[in-house]
């Protein structure tokens, strides 16, 4: 059950309602959409007095839940987000994130910049700090790479997505990243959920290969309860028995997702194929589907990349399957970016 | 390895290599193509003399192999097969079978006849014989539902695509079906596929929900090497963890079966969802992806259907989504039938 | 709902309840359990008069039934069944079935069968008719190998197991099969459940790949509300995304299925795990967590074998394993057979 | 390939031969093993001049690897591992470690304390940190928590194994802790497991959900490349389709991991079950398969539990399973610690 207050209540109103809640046995956890306090209440909610709460000073309605998320959820905010990522609002129209897996040397990003952007990408994608199986995989370039990739948007103007893996690098990655990427390991990395919920920057979220889409939906919950509504999902595949795809896209996930959650939702195709020739196919799947955006992997000389070149495109491949992504766009009544 | 027979060899050259080979310790298994005997071989193929066979009396070619299948690889056969029935090629347009899950009555299945075909459909679906989970569920109207699809077929001139469950009842079903289909569950019933093998009429072979996409081609091949060159492949979702859609739809084995394979091949986005909300949404995926059609539950009433109402949708329905496919159709260059 | 009818009720009084209950609008399925008819009621069970019902003429109880297998279930019969198959109770001490995966020759089946029993087996397994991925790959030997297992069932006394793999071979695999085996590719092959649910033979029935312990069970109720008790289940692994081995041995199923079960239930550890060196050790857990048997492939010549190589044991590690097996049912309570 | 120095070379013999590998263009990854450096190399292996290196100063032997994890392999080391945790050899006996899911309050963790030391147990187990799905979820006490489990160490002499979650919190725990756990949801959390692998205390290293062998012995790595070598792996079930279980137990990784690995092995059957009933009978199975221990939630009043109350068994349940493990331990050789 969420008790959602009037926009711009008075904070005492707030703490009444609160103190009275928590008086009846009930833990309730607070917080925020733009100017409005959303108590959010567990434990024995049966007996919850509904009506005589409608009549407290501030509250505007009191909202029955059956999800176990709340403020991700379309119970209680019916109308689609949309995420500003500079002048570029995700949820809108459908975007192209594309760039490399790594960050190898300042040359192969700013020439994989140019390319994308050539291409029609509406944002910069590149690992700096890679999450690697391996401790003996090539681990990232780190600040360094950071540095590179803000050198890329200085040069292209295209907005920046990268990792970050660990909460003590939040602030660095802050520095100079447009948006925060989490990956598919770290989608329960609570701690680091926490980080960038405390953050203000955009987040993608990407599904973890293990998660159901009630868990995915419950770690992007953490980020929105810490503070940060700027959550964009991000459907990278889930781990099947099939082995002739590195992971299995999930395409149903997309209308299902959207059923339940307010959120953007993207989907790569890069990492859930594995395959450079699925990718093009995949991709006009997902933007049919209703996928607010695309997030692929996409390098100057794949057959040369530090990782995962085999489900990296070219530059040339990329503005072929934009265009043809763009004819699906339309077709289903979107724009790309 | 197999070696490929001119069209209209002599059979005492067929037999000639096949003996020959036999001598050479090899298990050699015949099939044809339309008039071209094919000679697949097993066992040490390292050491067979390609160059001499070559110049055997009618050998056309020999062809390497590194795929289990064989007449189902694009490897033999690199143009995309077209399937016929009726006056509908599968496998050139896009195809929109649709219809009840069960066959309930005759005024149920001749109402549903009716809408699928109003609402735009190519082929009527329906099931006579239902393989159920449990003994105690509704098991099919068997025979006397096979006489209702012919009654529909007849009052809308709708080929009727049905699923047989055993070899002994493949004669039975043959005589009222168009397209036989063969369901998850029998995907790997090897005496099932052998005997729709030995008919003429086009089979609709789902995927099992267990099935890698190589154990679904060598099912296909099955019926290849049987002799019925007619398979149409179906998509319907494979077995995960996820449990928010009954199974999760592998979107990626559209393109990846069509690198593999040139059998036509479809996508059930009802049985991959399980949830009529969501069926719409993977329909346009499935043809932005590339498949050659779709497979859909539709009921007049689908909330009183005896089985699998949940994921039906009405024909008012299926007229909204076949409207929404043709654009994504058209957007990728193709058209429904 | 179940309504149990007292042991030799008179047919005219189970009929007067079919009937009755039909007239309720319920559906009524008539099976019985030694001299007692059981009569299972699908439909608005909720509606049904109990307090009326239960004396009515003949009917010993009302059982009510969350579950949607019934004769199966420990709730109709809480007691542990036992199959007999010749002197041997399967449910009592720990049976060890073992053999080679296919029958490859008259000398082959003879040496493993004299193997097999020295080392300390109680039955003979071996297929004749083999269900193979490929169509190219060795089918068995049909009623030749069936022949050749007869022959070791003479020279050593063991009982034979075999699979059977359409309904159309029941009859002849019958004939020379002490037990009946359907494969883990046939456990949804519901023609083939009712055949063997209307012979009298022992039935083996594996868990399929990817069923769930309730389709498993639901299937083992194909066969016996067609008449049959005397099944066997046997877990044989499930299909996951680990790769290590063949398949995962689910070996909580073991006691999982004896809560909700009567059956006895073996385990395969040849086929779950793919790999001879696991096999012991799996076998002991098996037989700790409580297993009522081994199901496991044992061949004079692994190495040397037409199919499964890899993971058979030779006799002389089967006479290894069952030594360390018989410590570990005593260290449970229970014997090896 | 790893080039093994001798016990107590010069570290500028050492230097030597990491700056020649990395002058022939190598990657090369320094590590210890107790005295003996290790020089992991990756890059143009195949070029290697074998015969030279071994000649070089302080080399032992150079052994060439097809592993991708080499601290954690049997190829480099064939003899087990056993790590010490105060006066117990994990590795050595079998070990039992049994506790709350969550440290709830200090009575109930110091009753929970008593009990299990009564029942027999080795260690303790609880949770002052929680990773928990949903953000409104009790989280645990945190360092409230760890008191009270280091009173309960006093009180009873049992050492304690509780969860650390981000690297930040790894001194603080180390503080109060014999064994910091790092979580399934972590097994990822590459920078988790570089804090852990520069800490020295034994590491309990749970297997992922959806984590293959290879990359739960990489993440095993990622800890031993970093200089901790006390490493005990725990299989606690995988994440699967089969949903009468909370996971599926993957008992054949026991005897798999002990071929490929010389790190200590214990089973969760708690979690992989989450079934009360089932956990003593997977136990036993555990101990079967040769697992080297055991970790288990006991609960005092698990109804009441704040946390997997239904998987938690009482301390008298306790008893008598360490009691049925106790035979099934010697049947195979062993002793519970």
């Amino acid at each position: 059950m969420i008790i959602r207050m009037r926009a711009g209540a008075e904070s005492g109103d707030v703490d009444f309602v609160v103190a009275r809640l928590r008086s009846l046995g009930l833990s309730a956890h607070l917080s925020f959409d733009g100017d409005s306090a959303l108590i959010g209440l567990s434990g024995p909610v049966d007996a919850v007095p509904v009506g005589v709460i409608q009549r407290w000073r501030g509250v505007e309605r009191v909202l029955p839940t059956n999800r176990a998320y709340r403020l991700a959820s379309t119970e209680l905010r019916p109308e689609r987000t949309e995420v500003r990522v500079g002048d570029v609002a995700v949820g809108r129209d459908v975007v192209v994130i594309a760039g490399p897996c790594s960050v190898e040397g300042r040359d192969q990003v700013l020439r994989a910049a140019d390319g994308v952007k050539k291409a029609g990408a509406t944002m910069l994608r590149g690992g700096a700090f890679k999450p690697r199986t391996s401790p003996y995989s090539f681990q990232g370039l780190a600040e360094e790479g950071l540095k590179y990739l803000a050198e890329a948007r200085e040069e292209t103007g295209l907005a920046v997505v990268t990792e970050v893996m660990a909460p003590e690098f939040v602030p660095l990655v802050s520095d100079y990243a447009d948006v925060l990427q989490i990956g598919a390991r770290n989608v329960q990395n609570f701690a680091l959920l926490a980080a960038v919920g405390h953050s203000e920057k955009p987040v993608l979220l990407k599904r973890g290969m293990m998660s159901t889409i009630e868990e995915w939906l419950l770690s992007a919950e953490y980020i929105l309860s810490a503070g940060n509504p700027n959550v964009i999902l991000c459907e990278r595949g889930i781990r099947t028995f099939e082995t002739t795809t590195r992971n299995t896209l999930d395409i149903s996930a997309v209308p299902a997702v959207q059923e339940l959650s307010h959120l953007p939702m993207l989907v790569d195709p890069s990492h859930s194929t594995g395959k450079r020739s699925l990718v093009t196919a995949v991709s006009r799947a997902a933007v049919a589907a209703g996928a607010d955006g695309l997030l692929i992997e996409c390098h100057p000389d794949p057959d040369n990349a530090q990782s995962d070149g085999y489900q990296s495109i070219t530059p040339a491949q990329l503005a072929d399957l934009i265009g043809q992504c763009r004819a699906v766009a339309e077709a289903v009544g979107r724009n790309i970016a």
